[in-house]
């Protein structure tokens, strides 16, 4: 228990709820363990080896990562299974090699090209081909099922690579609202990724390991028909862009900036906070036609109650500044260097951005 | 001279052309100068106590920042005039105490209440009072003379002041495309602070010192009439935005990021850059109805040509992964590993995502 000294916050800063994040990363532990599922937390959300121990805690061994950067990190850390989930990058051989030495690697790959890179390792990885069903991003289309097949059989033959499987970030679910849009998507992907490894066949004694997993999907779907294991990472936090999804309630959201009034206009509803882009991000939802980067949420003396103040949030960014729209009468009340504490759009940007956070509870 | 190694490049990196960049800063001294006001350096947009090292060489003795954080990082490598250039924090008052004993230091304040916190400082400041031409971030309207004559004159009446002079910063410059809405804005916001300045009468023995800047305006206007200073901070860089408003050209732009190609599209005229949000930040311009939030230049043996490659652009973003739109034909001829050369479109939150850069040249 540390508890929350809010003379100690000057200037902006993250705020973690220890026990919200702890009950986050324990109940998705839960439910992939009742769905017979394993769970790879994607740690690129919080990019922290302290918040990287309250999943250790909970059992976690298996991590993802979205860049070398971090698996070094987390792989000085002592995470010893790692998972690089972005397309290999030629460049990074010599780093990626080193990582293989000493841990259980897995590489990412979506293009016959990446064979030559992998060729070139001298220590042992597994190696997921990505597939696309309908985010659009990176990854094979999985409609594309004997080019796929090849794919697999040549990564296989590399002498370098232990296992293979599929992986899939179906992150078209950000875009769905409410359950019935995530079961839609969640269908939609796991039908096709299914469709695929049905048709593939692999030498005997291989089997075809399947790697699913956004936030939404992870959060809110009862069963994963064929999948081996879910990659969620925002889950640790959510944010207001969860809670718009769907994917969290309010009282789910682990992860706020704490940012000091340093200007009021209550003639136009409004304050000024220090907590810019550089702090928040420039991630938004949409709400009513403007641009919403973050959610002011009720005080309390220990953090936040698990509900915003309606019709209170951020809706305007410059580096350093944020405008904060209020409902009528509240900005009156408001005091130059009074706290506001806002969620976030976006949790995982806003971590990156700053790097560090003030844990309390 | 510095070289620039490509293949010292392994993921996104931020590159700095330091002879462009130089170019800049002693192009934007020259027009100071010329024109016969102090140059007052914003440094958010760097924030890299090296780079400051080519403004002194120019001659600069004068920064502004926004954030006790960054005044604090300028202080301790040896800058002593220091503007503060966003409100006042009541919560920063003992690090804003300690920094005024050894620094000139200015602050700005933009509300009555701010004299009270002014009123606990021990060490002597100059105060800038921050107003608004219209574009309606922070500041008191220049139309509200009299308040604004009372809150001078009781701001000079604290001891801790030594000097008061009006702050502004035309932000709206920023929608602005082209030299005549530029000057539109500019005409406009100056005459309205010449106003309010002509109207302001001091004690005997005090001056109302003027400071006005932003890019935009500073880049474009041959004059700034009845300015003391200008501040603008982004044109040691430019980007992507200030090239479509019209305050640079593209030879100008002196960061990119290079980002290493980890998947290609040939038939949806595509590939995806290693170099997400973390890495450009989220801002952008639009560009046929859609984000642009980097565009691709084309690459020399040492940098890069002050010219785009017409149709190449950053057109989507995730945490680490950049899609990138180009013309017919470009990305079958793309390898994966090669690097794009990218003009984000806002550099200033490109290197406070980053904070680490490679200057060559």
């Amino acid at each position: 228990m540390s508890t929350l000294n809010w003379q100690h916050i000057t200037g902006p800063r993250i705020l973690v709820d220890t026990q919200r994040a702890k009950r986050n990363i324990q109940r998705m532990q839960a439910h992939a363990d009742s769905t017979s599922v394993s769970l790879r937390p994607h740690f690129k959300t919080h990019q922290s080896v302290d918040i990287g121990r309250w999943f250790r805690e909970a059992g976690t061994q298996a991590i993802a990562v979205s860049s070398v950067t971090m698996a070094q990190q987390f792989e000085k850390a002592g995470w010893r299974d790692i998972m690089i989930a972005i397309p290999l990058n030629p460049r990074e051989l010599s780093a990626i090699n080193r990582l293989a030495a000493d841990t259980r690697l897995t590489l990412c790959i979506e293009h016959e090209d990446a064979l030559n890179t992998l060729s070139r390792l001298s220590n042992p990885v597994d190696v997921m081909l990505e597939v696309d069903a309908g985010y659009g991003r990176t990854g094979l289309d999985c409609a594309q099922q004997e080019r796929i097949q090849a794919l697999a059989l040549s990564t296989l033959n590399l002498p370098q690579v232990k296992n293979i499987g599929l992986l899939l970030h179906a992150g078209n679910s950000y875009q769905a609202r409410g359950d019935d849009e995530i079961a839609q998507i969640h269908q939609q992907s796991l039908s096709q990724v299914r469709q695929l490894a049905d048709f593939i066949s692999l030498p005997d004694g291989h089997q075809l390991f399947i790697s699913v997993g956004d936030t939404p999907t992870c959060s809110r779907m009862k069963s994963f028909p064929g999948a081996d294991e879910i990659r969620p990472g925002n889950y640790v936090f959510y944010d207001l862009m969860q809670q718009h999804i769907g994917a969290c309630e309010w009282d789910d959201i682990a992860l706020t900036l704490a940012c000091p009034i340093i200007a009021r206009y209550p003639e136009r509803n409004e304050v000024v906070v220090h907590g810019g882009a550089v702090h928040f991000s420039k991630d938004y939802i949409q709400r009513d036609g403007a641009p919403c980067y973050g959610q002011v949420m009720k005080m309390t003396d220990q953090g936040w109650a698990g509900e915003p103040v309606e019709g209170a949030f951020v809706h305007g960014l410059s580096q350093e500044h944020g405008k904060v729209r209020m409902p009528a009468g509240m900005a009156e009340q408001m005091q130059l260097g009074d706290l506001l504490v806002i969620a976030p759009a976006h949790s995982c940007l806003t971590m990156a951005a700053m790097r560090e956070f003030v844990a309390f509870g």
